[in-house]
């Protein structure tokens, strides 16, 4: 399946995005994504107790399992706003709803940005005819800007699924960098993270719900670049069902997986002032659950973290990392590879060549550590970024 | 009870530190501890499943529960070095014992410094003799001046109890800076943190081991810096009798804990980089260990350290840490406050005004934040330091 990180039309929707003046800096902030006729719909979202307005509105319109529109601000993540904030989300949706003419419900929202401000509802508001004005075909390239915040860059990625002469494409359109640790339910993610995903293909709501979360599962849920799971988070998915082909749900499941690696990767890649995106492997363990615990438990260690700023082969705290998880292992078995290189056998010390030459490959932007921990069946993947000045610049001035 | 920061005389004991060179700068590097006649000895051990060698013998020989000596070195953590490593342990308390004309397995030991390097046996047996020559009553600041790796000062407190006319003595010398957040076994603590207590006063050894895994849990396991369990942390108490008196047990446990409280403190203040050392209070949840997990999981989050670094007071990055945690709360019922300033209630901003009052708060040194979730009884505190650019400076070139 040959992901393109690059935009495509996608039948039966039209993007937008305008500059409403919710950011200060006269940059792209609200995006808006439409659908032709109502589109089947799935969506997941932060399992934190502390949802935003546009989370709670939305978890409770997609129980519906359809939706005409997806509105998405950046700039203000109408978090921690009280019944203000429930209020304004209901008024911006409503406003985009009348606009275009269909169901209040059928609009669903999601915002992103400094948490605790009221949301300019009347900024949105007034920006709402310009905004579906600007709703086209290849409009998606605009919307992937709109909802950017710290991202350095837009976040697309295409696939188109063929098979027995039928087609259908899918595009997931993302942003994140910060507080990107999403725990989306059911599952358990981690961020501010948007995700939004549409296909052509035709796809009931509940084969939509149970392939986007399996997806979310292997891919958002297994990426982290501070541990910090966002009042925000949200993955939505609208099949329009324009191509007239009923695919089969595992390639549904697949498109979306191989979407959401690319996604995951980028945000990881693009984490908060993040030089390298490190995916950590671990195997050799009982079950892939303990595999999992021990890869995240090592991709969230600020010890780890800033060894691969420091770009420093420190097998000796990715160890101790995995000894703390949880899951038993036996240290003196474990093998630990970087790049392919191994820096330390049976729980010790290699030589000083092998962590040189590790050395050089952690200055590549993308590499892998593989942690053998043992002869179980056990295995899991989990995608990091380093922790360096960059993300104490980005977050300790954040909202100055 | 009053702590003095000082080293103070206790009888029955003796320190010393010298200069062995496992270090490379000339600075002490190797720390011994005597007991004029067999001490009663408790210990708790880092439950990190890498356990380094002097862990694993310290807590093979701690099960007599009566110890003479307590080796420690610097500048090596003699961890992740396999069967050498075991050996060197062994070869190096060997040596003080016999200098010592002590049995062997009365020696206890502990490490500290990098992990993965072979220890130097030779280094430090020929510096034993001159080690033990340099033992005297008062050297108690000599050996925690030995034991210090990136601590930016010496750790010791004091404690004098006095109950019905008899008194007797209890002093704590620690080191930790880094890698902090003990779990020490039975408990749940994290770091390179080493903790030696010494008493004169009678003590058995049950009632040792009870009291100062007690104490522990509520200083050493409620601290941390970034979240990472070292494999070497050790936490030795040793008591002499030398004073004749029996206090009451609590009695030991109240001196334990006011010497561990601050020693917690001394270190979460010396976070590798740190400027600001804050408790972080939870109250009004189901349970001490619901508020316990919201306390840990806030005093971990990397958004948090970096606001607290920027002296930003951002309620929101608290409520959504706390969100996460897992305990169930109102987040419309929080209340929070910044050295006793309002900055939230109900869960929503209260004024630019409140912000702007509690950032004043937040430049000074230690400070005490209050996450008031609901009417429940449980409370716990937890001690965390800010993240800022000098944690990234220290640990991304620690091994250069």
């Amino acid at each position: 399946m040959r992901v393109v990180l690059e935009p495509c039309q996608v039948g039966g929707f039209r993007f937008a995005g305008v500059a409403a003046g919710i950011k200060t800096n006269a940059a792209l902030d609200l995006g808006l994504i439409c659908a032709d006729t109502t589109a089947t719909a799935a969506g997941v979202f932060t399992r934190n107790l502390v949802r935003a307005a546009p989370v709670v509105l939305s978890a409770r319109r997609i129980a519906a399992r359809s939706a005409r529109a997806v509105l998405v601000n950046s700039g203000n993540a109408n978090a921690c706003t009280g019944q203000p904030g429930a209020d304004a989300a209901l008024a911006t949706t409503g406003a985009v709803a009348q606009q275009l003419d269909v169901g209040a419900d059928d609009v669903l929202c999601a915002s992103t940005g400094v948490i605790g401000k009221p949301l300019p509802t009347d900024v949105i508001a007034s920006a709402t005819p310009g905004l579906v004005d600007d709703l086209s075909d290849d409009g998606a390239a605009r919307f992937a800007e709109a909802i950017r915040t710290t991202d350095r860059f837009a976040k697309v990625a295409s696939v188109e699924v063929e098979s027995g002469g039928q087609r259908a494409r899918f595009m997931g359109i993302g942003k994140g960098a910060g507080m990107i640790h999403p725990d989306l339910g059911p599952l358990t993610p981690h961020a501010t993270m948007l995700v939004f995903l549409v296909t052509d293909a035709v796809v009931d709501s509940a084969q939509l719900q149970h392939r986007l979360v399996s997806a979310c599962d292997v891919t958002f849920n297994a990426c982290t670049v501070d541990g910090d799971t966002s009042t925000n988070d949200t993955v939505l998915a609208l099949a329009s069902g324009s191509s007239g082909w009923t695919p089969d749900p595992k390639l549904v499941q697949d498109a979306f997986t191989a979407i959401g690696r690319e996604l995951a990767l980028m945000m990881v890649a693009d984490g908060e002032g993040a030089e390298h995106a490190v995916e950590i492997a671990v195997s050799g363990l009982a079950s892939d659950a303990d595999a999992r615990q021990v890869a995240r438990t090592v991709a969230l260690s600020p010890l780890v973290k800033t060894a691969l700023f420091g770009r420093d082969a420190n097998w000796g705290r990715l160890l101790a990392a995995a000894g703390r998880a949880g899951p038993l292992f036996d240290p003196q078995r474990a093998t630990i590879r970087v790049g392919g290189i191994t820096i330390a056998e049976r729980g010790a010390f290699v030589s000083a060549e092998a962590e040189a030459s590790a050395a050089k490959v952690m200055q590549d932007e993308r590499y892998r550590i593989d942690l053998e921990l043992g002869d179980g069946p056990g295995s899991f993947s989990y995608f990091t970024s380093d922790l360096g000045h960059g993300y104490i610049d980005v977050n300790a001035g954040y909202r100055s």
